[in-house]
């Protein structure tokens, strides 16, 4: 850079066109030691142009797939997801829909960013997900959404809501393996991966249903009022707070499982 | 560029941070041949990288000052500006404020920009201003405003709202001339001006009052209300609009005198 010693750094904020980007441009600080911008759309496309960006964070949004597999919403297909929400606890055929359609973002993710980093440059990613080894359906993160998926099917059961509003509604949402990451990557080829760990869970108190709840609510509230209407929001989540109290082991706060890994990958000079 | 012919462009789009960006993101057509970020800040201040941009576009935004200059607000001041919003048939004080706050603005503008553009990229500006020679009150954009001041007057000399609110309010607006453009350009020195010339008027209809009305209402409407109050709008421009069809001829539309101009300026390779 021209005249000071710290290069400057320009940082750009990306997320869906229909985010809340004044709500982000106000929550920035005044007097910020960086360029900031606003960048709308989707990540699984190319959003920046070619060998423009030295550092990449991708931070809690990589479980967001582009879309809910299409089959999984087909009363005639076999991946038909009745009765559920996600893949966890479901059938092979949905659950292989679900791993179909995250390897196909995946590989959409990184062979757009291998187009826009730099040679050299790198990307960390964090992102929650499941332990190498281990079940979809033994992950806590999956774990806690099936416990979403059976108080909708209460409440459909109990007439607050219609059943077929729960068979034709999914997330778009998949916990990947590190495993799953080092498979797209190798699949990609312009990446080395220069770390890839497992991050040390967050202490729980006796507020964790509470916190987990508001927290799940947050990320789901914007797909379920969509699907079901504002009105079911407040008792939908109360029973969530109530369910996840009665059965604190899916939390599996004990086992030090860990639900969150990081990966540090470098752009190869191919 | 890598891959194609034509380069890759990236089109950084730069308001105020409370500008509403989601309309704007919302608003730009989904396959767009280029990438679209969104830049909140003031553009008299740094808002990119040093030698990051290749061409700058500012349309219809210079004569927008970064502040209205406080003595033209301060009682005290031999520039107090009572019973007027803005310079134009004021007192040579006041008009002397308005000017050096303009030479201050354009200078940090430039200032700006010089760092920005790339050595040998261009800055188109597109401005409505007055004519070379033309005195400030006998400029058409500083007389449509000198009538908003004139209407707000009225309502305070009917009671509509307070003589003292019109006496503290005034507009950060500034109309220059292409010279008062190129001595700030040589005083900056780092462009060179490859073409400084006045835009054709716009043809006007029978339906000019109105248009200018919903124009102005457009442009002022936010800083009239933080003053006055948002119940005053519709009487003030329906006011205004009658006193446009009163005096047509303050918009000299047959004079042919220009009304806007456009300057092309080339960032030296010092």
């Amino acid at each position: 850079m021209m005249n000071s010693q710290v290069p400057e750094f320009q940082v750009f904020f990306n997320d869906h066109t229909t985010n809340d980007f004044n709500m982000l441009f106000k929550s920035l600080p005044q007097n910020r030691p960086y360029y900031a911008v606003g960048v709308p759309g989707s990540f699984y496309g190319r959003i920046f142009p070619n060998a423009s960006i030295h550092f990449v964070h991708s931070s809690f949004s990589l479980h967001w797939l582009s879309r809910v597999p299409k089959q999984v919403v087909d009363r005639n297909s076999p991946a038909w997801n009745k009765g559920r929400i996600q893949y966890s606890n479901s059938t092979d055929e949905v659950v292989r829909a679900y791993e179909a359609q995250f390897a196909e973002d995946m590989g959409c993710f990184l062979h757009a960013r291998a187009q826009e980093i730099v040679h050299g440059g790198l990307m960390v990613i964090i992102t929650p997900g499941r332990p190498n080894g281990s079940s979809h359906s033994d992950s806590v993160a999956n774990a806690t959404l099936l416990l979403v998926g059976s108080c909708l099917m209460d409440m459909a059961k109990e007439g607050v809501l219609l059943e077929e509003k729960v068979d034709s509604f999914n997330l778009p949402m998949y916990y990947m393996s590190p495993q799953e990451l080092e498979a797209a990557v190798e699949q990609n080829g312009f990446f080395s991966i220069e770390r890839l760990e497992y991050l040390p869970r967050v202490p729980v108190d006796d507020t964790v249903s509470e916190k987990l709840a508001s927290h799940l609510r947050a990320a789901l509230e914007g797909l379920i009022k969509q699907q079901f209407g504002e009105e079911i929001l407040d008792e939908l989540f109360d029973r969530y707070r109530k369910k996840v109290e009665g059965q604190l082991s899916i939390l599996d706060i004990d086992s030090g499982k860990p639900t969150h890994f990081l990966a540090a990958l470098k752009r190869k000079a191919n």
